[in-house]
């Protein structure tokens, strides 16, 4: 006797990474978070809400939010819609677009939630795998003409972008709707908001949570052309973005200079990280995201994980294929990653 | 040409009631926000976050809030799932146990967000109308058979409360999962949690958006046993409650003597607003929730709920069958309830 529909008992659900407890000494490099506070300005806003903000309902579009970000991107208010975090925005394209008969689509390995949503809806995830060297396999996502196609970029947890010309040759081809998540594009050489313009069937998706290291707020939001907005909002919960996040995100967002230096902290650590990792063995892929993928040479990478785990260091293992001889390693501060790297001299050296 | 599923294309999405800018001077009576600020110890809390609580990603299972919630409630702590809002939660129900061929039933008028839920969802929403008095139509709600029958008790608009013995019969013949939607319960003389031990099909959802005065926070929770729960979190977004909300609800929750100082506070205004409103003519439903459903004699209910916004007080009208000759006030405070009749008696007598 069950209570669930056939396709939620058989399914196991989504599995977030690891979350010690805070007060626990470990430093963290399993879930992408920035290394660096919020901005101030945005802890300053959260030191000034009182009760009144918090006593009344929130605004249903979470207007202050909107205006904030098309002003700090330079992209019109009613080309953006806000989510409790860009899985939340995930969750509303997929029911609003994804149904029985008709597939999800993405390249794999990648973000497990796509397929997650996409078993929710019954409509059938269709896994194409990456090309070699992460070469995007433009042909196959074609054909497969999903109601949504999925490209992370940069994706996890490869860390690899698609370039812009690919992503343009997709949206012209493809007949539904292209999500484009860049949930790391902060810290990135490209990006792919250009192509919100230029297509109707293109969604670009940005969070809080890794550039405005905000990933405790749940803010996300999504760039696209109004008309494709609009499906969307039906299926948003009414008051989906609470009225602190709301006006926090505000201020995080409008201090882009603060991000911007953060991310060239996290991008100047990554070349080093990724230097010393290599001299030490490891193969790395190169990386435009706050995290690399690496593959120890000799050793296994669940024993590497067990064993940095019980010296205290946290780093995200996937027991999947074409994963299970890696490690995806966040970025952290500069005193982070020593002892990251000393850790692992002392293990294996 | 559409990017969406036929039906979303043809649904008109769930519209929430009007929220003025909080500047306006207007005296907001329309969408049943508790008058009286959130409790001091939730305020504390919220000064004290910092930095690092927003950098981190929150609790996937809201632990803190849970763990306060099950001593102030006396309810294992695995019996109880937090949703950012109880919309959330509804959602969840809704997207695990219904789909096209299996209705969702409900008695109306009610909550209008059901109907959205299900037609969401694809599946059938049934409508039951309550019968005179609102009393429940018990043989019509069981014989409907649904995956998932909703009833809110305290009920909105009408702000009448189903009687425990009858949600009993209900919980017991029903095949599907009974869910009784408490959004008011603070308001009323009794509560259903008894019937998620009783029986192994009913969910009780609470909300701290009305009780505890945070409407903006977005804070609600389900109760039932644990197996009925796992198949909920499996829909559930990973991190659907931010770290801020979790903390702050968790105080909230905790605070049991300052809530119900306030519902008293509001059960007395209720009674001398609906004494006032019967003295002038209207006609006033008994309530346990804190709002009236009213409908005025000799005057229509739509100029009425017109003409008092002109004098900058919000109420509720709803253009739909049973409703169009009511508006439903939410009780304020004592001076704010003195405004509302005092500019009732300067319109119409």
């Amino acid at each position: 006797m069950t209570y669930f529909r056939r396709t939620i008992e058989e399914m196991s659900g989504y599995e977030p990474g690891e979350q010690p407890d805070s007060e626990a000494n470990v430093i963290k490099l399993n879930t992408n978070e920035n290394p660096y506070p919020p901005s101030p300005q945005a802890l300053k806003v959260m030191q000034e809400m009182n009760g009144e903000w918090l006593r009344r309902y929130p605004d249903s579009m979470a207007e202050p939010f909107r205006q904030a970000a098309s002003q700090a991107l330079g992209i019109p208010q009613d080309w953006i819609l806000v989510g409790n975090g860009s899985d939340d925005l995930l969750t509303m394209i997929v029911r609003a677009c994804a149904e029985p008969g008709r597939a999800v689509v993405y390249p794999t390995p990648t973000y497990v939630l796509y397929r997650t949503l996409a078993q929710i809806q019954d409509a059938e995830p269709r896994e194409i795998p990456y090309l070699e060297d992460y070469q995007l396999p433009l042909d196959e996502l074609i054909a497969a003409k999903g109601a949504v196609t999925f490209i992370a970029s940069p994706n996890s947890p490869s860390g690899t972008a698609v370039p812009g010309e690919m992503l343009d040759q997709l949206a012209m081809q493809l007949s539904g709707v292209l999500v484009i998540d860049e949930a790391y594009v902060d810290f990135a050489e490209e990006n792919a908001l250009d192509l919100v313009q230029k297509y109707d069937n293109v969604i670009v998706l940005r969070t809080l949570s890794k550039g405005y290291s905000l990933a405790g707020l749940r803010v996300g939001f999504a760039i696209a052309n109004p008309t494709l907005l609009k499906g969307l909002i039906k299926v948003k919960d009414s008051y989906n973005v609470d009225a602190i996040a709301c006006r926090v995100g505000a201020a995080a967002i409008a201090d882009q200079a603060y991000k911007i230096a953060n991310a060239d902290k996290v991008k100047r650590s990554r070349a080093k990280v990724a230097q010393d990792l290599e001299s030490l063995g490891f193969k790395v892929l190169p990386s435009q995201a706050n995290f690399l993928l690496v593959q120890p040479q000799h050793i296994e990478a669940e024993s590497f994980y067990q064993n940095l785990k019980r010296r205290g260091i946290l780093v995200r293992y996937f027991k999947q294929p074409r994963l299970e001889d890696k490690l995806r390693i966040t970025v952290g501060t500069p005193e982070q990653n020593e002892v990251l790297i000393s850790t692992l001299i002392e293990l294996y050296q």
